[in-house]
């Protein structure tokens, strides 16, 4: 263990493991794709709008008829009817005609522009009088205006939003061929531990991993099974590590904090896999496992809270995105850092930071404090080439 | 409508409407409170840790016992036995005994520390050699050293996130009491609509915004009851606005395009209810009508996709967030206007862009077209007091 990796090392490691996009696709209704992602191009195969609109309320007319026309000499063209919101016009117009037309009504045959309301007078027995000169196709939509069929819409890899949806209703897509979710297997391991809906007696502890890791594989756009909670027992967790195996594309073993739960883990994955890694250099975070196990990806993560939740941000979500992942976006903030914080050089250090007025202020505790999390808004690296931060200096501060 | 107000003195109006924190609280389970708010501040019920707990694997020992102890004179303890994980010691310590202890285990009754594994000998009969001494409660987290009784753990308003939910676990809080998401009824009127999943004959065109809404809603913590497409008369429509404000919240009513479809809504209002305004001065979405009906405040949507999108963004969600919806982070950038945008002088206007390094391209297009919203990355938003933006300055991008 005098060799340990680094959190790059590591990810690395990781990421090497796995084939890019092994997970699929599969087609994701209309209403349930938001915050999904594409897995493919999606392509027009209508034009939009489906016909020439109008895109005011007037009269439709051909341009032509009304050139010259004025508020003093007029154009006076036969009114031939109305066009009826969702409807074709039976009839269209020849030279010397209009048409009655709402915004978003379809423009007749004949008629290339149309001319607003209020330039339009139509008191007169069957005329309109036009003031106004309009140009060939003023006040309207074409037909494919906006869209034509086999032009791109969505690229490959957008993350759907609702200003994609518009877009998606608008040529009668109702299912998106979307990356899948990985399915990501929950266990912890420990004999201390008990669910966290009972109370608990002398020397146990609410089983806090399961429930923690299972939000933030949700909030990281993945589908969590909950394989609750197993015994310190080789045998015991073996099979569960086999049937997690089956079920999901990633395992997540955290606990237990004792020592010998942790020899059982490497064990197993040795015995079933590989052990890729026993340990890297990052704080709190360190004593983290990966290796394959059943022919699937396994993390052996820290007992303690923080650390396993740390543990889950720098190496596990990498790989949950790379296997397809919508996780959330890292917003960083820049603050400047209110006391010094001295490091172990060659070690990773993660310090939790509470923001106020662009100033940073560590949130000490030791990673078996349950409150750390909550009570920080975000946290600082600080690099395993670095011996610590100032007082003073200007720090990344990576939001939770 | 010589008077439009602005869009901030629609703002003003619409939060008037209502009474802050009208729609109440509800209880979530753990599981499902993931981007919910905190209704009430939570507190703590229990001591966490429940026990004094090892931070280490080591021995127990009472911290006196191993003073003055060294690599050349060890401290000589005799060994009790072993704590084992989730058990409670059935014996305690006394002066110069010791017990073996893993991470996370219970101090026994009598020890006030442990020594760490690594600078003890134990293969002495019913010995252990402690090499270095450790001081009261070293590698140690006291019973309640993280959170006591009565201690604030989530403050009201807090929206929950994963770093919340460990701190919630280990109290073994297994439901939240959390703002109610508001219900918002969706309606689209128009002769010329079609469900999204016909195939728009002449004339006729798919009901985008229902689905487009249904989704910018749902991003933005509410929950959706889509009351389709209701045709252009007065009996259907005031009859489902009538079921739409027993059923929900808040009523996005949006189309119809044409002036006549727009008329009847505001009559409606009017009849059963009262209309506070018809149109305010934004482009697009200046034909906006809000009013209270069936005591239910209504909102009159454009019919052009991307004027009712806008609308929606700039005077339909802070309206929701009043009433406790937790809306998207609104999150903005700093860029580079790449072209002069003239302007209206006392409208506001909203301009689609798109950004790439650092630079803001203007996205032009009508209203109507669909692709707009899908193509951008953002908008900026031109003051009603401004004559518009020039080249090369920098502007504010509003991110989708």
């Amino acid at each position: 263990m005098l060799n340990v990796i680094s959190t790059n090392e590591a990810i690395d490691t990781v990421l090497s493991s796995v084939q890019t996009d092994s997970i699929g696709t599969e087609t994701v209704s209309l209403a349930n794709c938001l915050g999904r992602m594409a897995a493919k191009d999606i392509l027009s195969g209508e034009f939009i709008p489906p016909f020439s609109r109008s895109t005011v309320d007037g009269f439709a007319v051909s341009a032509s008829d009304t050139y010259g026309s004025s508020e003093s000499i007029p154009a006076m063209l036969t009114l031939k009817g109305e066009i009826l919101m969702g409807e074709k016009a039976d009839i269209g117009i020849q030279k010397g005609e209009c048409m009655k037309i709402s915004t978003g009504g379809m423009l007749p045959e004949g008629a290339d522009a149309v001319v607003m309301l209020e330039h339009t007078q139509t008191d007169f027995e069957g005329l309109c009088l036009v003031f106004k000169a309009v140009g060939p196709f003023e006040n309207v939509t074409k037909k494919g205006d906006d869209i034509t069929p086999g032009k791109t819409v969505i690229k490959k890899g957008t993350v759907l939003s609702s200003k994609h949806i518009g877009i998606l209703a608008s040529l009668g897509i109702t299912g998106v061929e979307c990356m899948k979710k990985p399915v990501v297997a929950v266990i912890s391991t420990g004999d201390e531990l008990i669910p966290i809906t009972e109370n608990p007696t002398d020397g146990k502890i609410r089983n806090i991993n399961s429930v923690m890791l299972s939000a933030l594989l949700t909030e990281n756009g993945c589908d969590v099974v909950d394989f609750g909670i197993v015994r310190d027992s080789k045998d015991e967790l073996e099979k569960v590590l086999q049937k997690a195996a089956k079920e999901s594309d990633v395992i997540l073993l955290s606990g237990g904090s004792s020592a010998g739960a942790r020899d059982l883990t490497a064990e197993i994955i040795s015995e079933n896999g590989s052990l890729f890694f026993h340990g890297f250099s990052m704080k709190p975070g360190k004593p983290t496992i990966f290796g394959e196990c059943f022919n699937k990806p396994v993390f052996g993560l820290p007992g303690h809270p923080t650390a396993a939740y740390f543990a889950s941000v720098r190496v596990v979500l990498p790989l949950l995105e790379r296997l397809g992942a919508v996780t959330k976006p890292r917003r960083t903030e820049t603050a400047v850092l209110s006391c010094n914080l001295p490091s172990n050089h060659g070690r990773e250090e993660l310090v939790c930071v509470r923001l106020s007025d662009g100033r940073a202020d560590p949130v000490f505790g030791k990673s078996g404090i349950v409150s750390l999390l909550s009570g920080s808004d975000g946290y600082v690296v600080i690099d395993r080439n670095c011996e610590g931060l100032k007082t003073g200096e200007a720090v990344t501060v990576n939001l939770f």
